[in-house]
């Protein structure tokens, strides 16, 4: 499991010429960062007599982002073994009609398995979002820089992820599915697209215009 | 050091309350992973014959890219160290003028070198995500989504790294140096935007018009 390794290790096999860890895997790596700065601000606000008036949601949004990052941190071994098993159908036998009925039955459980890690993914950046936002407003604003870093890197980390949600999708060719996905996925796009433009406005506020 | 550690040690630190790792360290991190995904575009074209003709800038993209990714993972131990100089700066005693000159010079010097980190991190963004345009033109194309999440993700890196310039550009309050150094971020800024955006077109296109 990468997420017991080091990072170099994960950087290093991630850049090689070997199939995983992909797009998906880095996606949910670089989110949990991003849940990790949102928790910092809360750690730097919780328990201070300052922030007593809002130590309920800071707390709230603190074991929320500990979660997430626990999440996303299996997540980013998820997506490889994802991926291993979407290579492992389409290497099956497709000799007889049989085989090719059964490696399209196998490879299309595999691409839905693959397309549903990257989709958790997303919903996981959604929520780091919605917390950095708060943290933005009601955190300790001597750390409103590392709030702006979490933001951005949930909105990043959703668009990548989103990535891989669409090229799994284009192989399902299952209509039903694409749209209903395709919603979700922009809800989630538009929910960390706001959260980091809200949080950029609070630190450009906060640096007096320059950012 | 970090960047000889593992994932979790790294990230456990980051979310504690501990003042660093912090924002311009974590940005380093998502930088090298928007590089390694780079790499990995360009590991999966580089020396097939159907690519022979892109085989030298392909190879060009590849060895640029693996020398940001160390320069980006010291970087993310560099920003740690310069934020402990200017913490021990701030610390220094003030109690008489030769204190007080004495202090104001530590951290002056402190926080110039805290600010270089997050832009020369700026600086590896701009490179990563111009490669990650060339290798979305010319490399592979089944791997199209990972030069997707390297744009988006050295896009993000380098906006995150941005506000840690800033903060400490807040504070040094030196107008001339702030101009220039705003004028030098603005270029990177727009770098990394355009090749996003140009990245994301393409990976559109090859989707089919999904993403």
């Amino acid at each position: 499991m990468y997420r017991e390794g080091t990072i170099r290790t994960y950087l290093d096999d991630a850049a090689s010429g070997k199939p995983a860890p992909g797009g998906g895997s880095v996606s949910a790596l670089a989110a949990a960062l991003a849940a990790s700065m949102g928790e910092m601000v809360a750690n730097f606000t919780a328990g201070r007599k300052k922030y007593t008036a809002v130590e309920e949601q800071v707390r709230a949004a603190l074991s929320g982002l500990t979660g997430c990052r626990a999440d996303l941190l299996e997540l980013m071994d998820a997506d490889v073994e994802a991926y291993g098993a979407v290579s492992a159908a389409y290497a099956m036998p497709r000799e007889t009609n049989e085989q090719k009925q059964a490696r399209k039955a196998a490879t299309d459980v595999a691409l839905r398995g693959a397309m549903q890690v990257p989709l958790r993914i997303m919903r996981r950046c959604a929520q780091v979002g919605a917390a950095a936002e708060r943290l933005a407003a009601v955190g300790n604003p001597n750390l409103i820089t590392d709030a702006g870093v979490s933001a951005i890197l949930a909105e990043a980390a959703c668009a990548a992820a989103r990535l891989n949600v669409e090229v799994n999708l284009k192989f399902l060719a299952d209509a039903a599915l694409s749209a209903e996905t395709v919603a979700e996925m922009d809800a989630l796009t538009a929910r960390t697209q706001a959260a980091r433009e809200a949080v950029s406005r609070a630190v450009a506020a906060h640096l007096g215009g320059k950012a």
